[in-house]
């Protein structure tokens, strides 16, 4: 950020009086500029124990596997985010959605929020983001394709989740751990 | 939003290419500028089966009591969003915290995670922007002073759960209904 959204000015990074964090605050009006995490709200929807997947037609990880998932919009639920983005991505209609898990991504300020639900019908196909869309098994899932960390956990934990037989309205809750080499460890809180 | 964080010319509200919504698009160096939901964090923290609770002592809703909760902020966890708030809050040490709830407010454009846990210690007292804390009595609650809605669902949904002797991994959900009268109703999804 360098310039006022309000006024146009030039802002600078400072600690407003109250505050014990670095904004961006505008040198003209004054307006503090806060800047927060996003929540990315996403579905794990079965169709008869196949799990839906769509391949990404969108940079990043172009051409990987990926549970349908997107930023959530001003004006919905974290819910209807979930099913907004089932449908955009897979053109999937979810139904029976129950929160499954809360993941931090604190290094980069994300929130997922992931849902299970059922698809209403088979009928699936790729939205405008994604190449092509597949109802997997669990033993075909496309582990080493997929597109992001959060997704490989979403779906350990589902699996775990079913051969727990736990009740269904568990929720999980975890956080990314970036290490120094890229790679995400999970713990469970 | 009037101008560009990037290079300070002045914004549109166009729907982009491949977009379905308006976005303030900047006319200048074609920046698109995103909002999103806030996601706000807090705590139903006891002490011996009382409740902590904060007298607000800044807008909105000054004087009134409140949950421990504030907006989440870049770079940490759900849950240490609701510690940090805590401790900022009511200079009060959270330990054991879980997921409680996951409230949608679409009118505002939030989303309340609420955890659930101990005081480490009875140690509390008011920070910067309380007038003071108390520990209540479930029968003490001051229902009628307190400051949103949210907080409210928070404690009823609490005293429900604790009643029920649900098992402790119990995450709700909830979205708000702004009425037209401005009261808030629920609906558990």
């Amino acid at each position: 950020m360098k310039f006022c959204s309000q006024c146009g000015q030039a802002v600078r990074q400072i600690i407003p009086q109250g505050d014990n964090r670095l904004r961006f605050v505008c040198a003209g009006c004054g307006t503090i500029h806060y800047s927060n995490p996003n929540n990315v709200c996403g579905a794990i929807l079965t169709w008869q124990d196949k799990i839906l997947l769509c391949r990404r037609a969108i940079e990043p990880r172009y051409g990987l596997w990926t549970l349908p998932a997107g930023f959530m919009e001003n004006g919905e639920t974290v819910m209807e985010a979930a099913a907004r983005e089932s449908m955009e991505e897979a053109n999937a209609v979810a139904k029976k959605l129950d929160l499954f898990a809360v993941f931090s991504l604190p290094h980069i300020s994300q929130v997922y929020l992931m849902f299970h639900g059922e698809l209403a019908n088979e009928q699936v196909s790729a939205g405008t983001e994604s190449l092509e869309t597949g109802l997997f098994n669990i033993a075909d899932i496309p582990w080493s394709e997929l597109a992001f960390p959060v997704i490989n956990r979403s779906l350990q934990l589902y699996i775990e989740h079913l051969q727990k037989d736990t009740k269904r309205s568990a929720v999980y809750t975890a956080t990314a751990i970036k290490q120094a080499d890229g790679k995400v460890d999970w713990v469970n809180r």
